[in-house]
């Protein structure tokens, strides 16, 4: 269970899923439940369904209902009954969509990353204002993409936010202490690992503040969060971690970062948010694109892996 | 041609053809002379361009151009020359699209099911707005999609009404007698096909009260129309119809319901409808899943197909 | 390099990439620094990466980054260097994504056409009013799609125009005498491209007519730019010149210029532009679909093949 937490970050260890709990539970213990709770469930019926034991046992089954969980708790409110309900229904067709996932990317070898929860969370939160009871008080949140506005000129206290926030806005939490926890549980996981992931946070909060976006965004997280991700999968999980992958994947974290405010813009008029999207369409991109590349495949171009047992394998 | 209608609901039966046919013109009789037209031109076009005979004779080549040009009528003006033309046109495009999607849905063993007159039908009434021939009298129909509004209390008679309604609506019908007919043409083919069409009817109209719609959106049929199409193809036409692929197929029926705002909502802004969209992404989503649940796929997993003689076989 | 711009209209010869050259810079000095430096850019940084010989030096590399350049500075202002600089970077990028499409549609043996340039000259567009330093003037683009106005009626200075706009527009160019040089340069590649040329833009030109595309619309080039290219792409370049692969290119053509409205409608709302996307979308479409048409595909079904030598061949 804690190890499905983990793989949300890629990583196959039950003691850094414990302090990803714990931060979930510092930020607000309901979020904690609905993540708990999520990969449980997901991995439940993945277990149920038949899904091939290494799959389950390794977490794989579980982040995507964990993240789901976590976003309908944020977006419709945790507190109310029919909230706790749809989470966990959707948390058992995250197994299915996953598992849909799984063999559609397999087709090029390519791992579904967080491409199950994005979709039904994406298809969640744009129905929502259409049914009464996911959405009792009214109002829609469809609106047309406006032009930035608000200050772009960031302080120190902005820089060293963002670089923290980066990393907790993967699992929509606000505080800055949140992420240093989560940043923590992957250094435990690996010295190589946290250091890719500073690094993305690091390349995140330089590409945004160079394409002028604004500070308060900037500051929140919210557009430097995907290139944690991007950079993590890029450098040690899905490719070897070498010099030439890192150059690699802060390329891929910039571009995650231009996406963002893209798919935030394209969602917008749907009333959509932009999930993690920008990490999955970034990372399936530059995976498929990296066999093209031999220097970043190593010596025999078309085979791309981990190094083996020290951060979670991509999904068969 | 009554097969090219007959297999808008999987069914390779020329008599429920003739009950489909007459469903239609009963509805209106402009809806049946596109429909019918629609399936002989797709079927036409196809044999023209030298497609296989099995596909061909067996309908598989009519029910996308038939669901085409009714949708044409319904959302243009049935009357109108300019229309009439372009439905014509568009059953001819109909027919290279499918060979396309069969072609592209072909790596994963999956059916085109509605998916080429999704695509060809949202075009349209996307583009039309924008071309003074097939939109004469002005003004837009985009717009951001809306909260709910109305009562959300089911009387029975809504209830009824919808249970028909979502078999009506698969042919943008309104009349509750029509979907009766269907209905009626549907059991003509199979009794296994006509309860799995009913249990999908009553979870659409299930679900839809239950996520909270409201009412008027559930008792016209707009709602639950894609239940019915997943049932049908989940349990019985492209899985076995077992205990266990009926709960899947419900599932997805649940799923798709919740999916059919989802698209509505996604599309709005760009003045376009949901067609059958919940109906493809859902069946397609939990086809290419069944492979990986040994439950779904019967002793051989991996090997997914009806029963033969039964009903409609899947696209090759 | 200029075999890099010749490949944007498919063709294989530096003679043609030169006249394209001077044809930019008639147009505007900077379009044509952009496009050549995006060229250069893009075919420099495949070679760096490692990518085959054959497709560097057949210029295969260069036109999506030259499309992509031309496109920033046409939608951002061309004389910032913030474009400069941003511009620069996406020429980086194309690379790693044309790699990722070259290998993705392999699965089906399709050539990735400009679907690269279109995915990332989409999202820098449709990111750019979040980003101060890329649209420094403030003021949104998104716009709900609106209904049609102004006149239908052509006179004979807009069919002219319209039928040399079509070719030029391909470039982001309103001057009819960059397209009237572009489409010389296409003669001189091979009489036979030239004329299916001419025949694309006409069928773009007849079929916006027919659809009631607003006069002005057809006659910046705007409705048919993208029939041009189907019509090359359809008959001569991927699949062999014959009369009933002519019809066929045609059909595409008329295809193209209806969903010319319905991209534009369908990324209006999030402030993006159809680019090729029309173009894109239908080739692929028709292509695949070939596949399945023995009339097209010549004695032995499908082999898709260009006549070799006469025009660029389809990328490996």
């Amino acid at each position: 269970m804690l190890r499905g937490l983990a793989q949300v970050m890629f990583l196959d260890s039950t003691w850094t899923g414990a302090v990803f709990a714990l931060a979930l539970l510092t930020a607000d213990w309901r979020y904690g439940a609905y993540g708990l709770g999520g990969a449980v469930l997901g991995t439940g019926t993945a277990w149920l369904l038949g899904v091939s034991r290494d799959r389950v046992e390794g977490g794989l089954e579980g982040f995507n209902s964990c993240l789901a969980a976590i976003g309908l708790a944020v977006f419709l409110e945790a507190g109310r009954p029919a909230t706790a309900l749809l989470a966990a229904a959707v948390c058992v067709v995250v197994t299915v969509v996953t598992a849909a996932v799984v063999r559609l990317l397999g087709t090029w070898s390519l791992p579904p990353l967080t491409m199950p929860y994005c979709l039904l969370a994406s298809a969640v939160t744009v129905a929502a204002p259409a049914l009464r009871r996911l959405w009792p008080h009214g109002g829609g949140i469809a609106a047309l993409p406006r032009a930035a506005g608000g200050p772009t000129t960031l302080r120190l206290g902005d820089v060293c936010g963002a670089f923290f926030r980066n990393v907790s806005q993967v699992f929509f939490l606000d505080e800055w202490y949140a992420g240093a926890l989560l940043l923590a549980g992957v250094f435990l996981a690996g010295r190589a690992a946290g250091l890719v992931a500073c690094a993305g946070s690091a390349t995140g909060v330089l590409t945004a503040w160079a394409l002028g976006a604004p500070a308060a965004r900037i500051a929140d997280g919210t557009m430097g969060c995907n290139a944690v991700l991007v950079a993590m999968a890029l450098c040690g999980v899905f490719l070897a971690a070498t010099p030439a992958t890192l150059l690699y994947a802060l390329l891929g974290a910039a571009t995650a970062t231009l996406l963002t405010p893209a798919v935030a813009a394209l969602l917008a008029p749907s009333g959509g948010h932009a999930f993690t999207w920008p990490f999955v369409l970034t990372t399936l991109g530059f995976l498929t694109a990296a066999r093209s590349f031999p220097r970043m495949t190593g010596p025999k171009p078309g085979v791309i892996g981990p190094k083996p047992g020290v951060i979670g394998p991509p999904p068969a």
